[in-house]
């Protein structure tokens, strides 16, 4: 398994979460997403390698940005 | 119509505002809500007289809370 951490701006609360979750959900071979809007950190699991490209697609799609932590 | 304004606590963005929207806005006599997560204004217009305790609940069910301002 394959885990990932990236440090997302802009989150401020439980909703923002929500939004970054269900976009980076949705990339193939995501297993698990956790999210803080408390401290910007986005903690994704797969089953297989992600490119971090889809990861930051994902994150602009709900309206945040993200960088590797 | 009736116009009230209403200080609602909590909010801390767009998604904040869209749930508050959307939970006012189904009350009975609703016509316009407009809302703002920076200044925390919450103004209900109406074409009938409205309980504020019906907006109280509804802005309690979006996961904020309500004072008449």
């Amino acid at each position: 398994m394959n885990t990932t951490t990236y440090a997302v701006t802009g989150m401020t609360c439980g909703h923002c979460e929500g939004s970054v979750r269900a976009e980076v959900a949705k990339i193939d071979g995501v297993t698990a997403v956790d999210v803080s809007a408390a401290s910007g950190e986005l903690v994704v699991s797969s089953d297989i390698a992600l490119d971090d490209d889809a990861i930051f697609a994902a994150v602009d799609e709900a309206g945040y940005s993200a960088v590797r932590a």
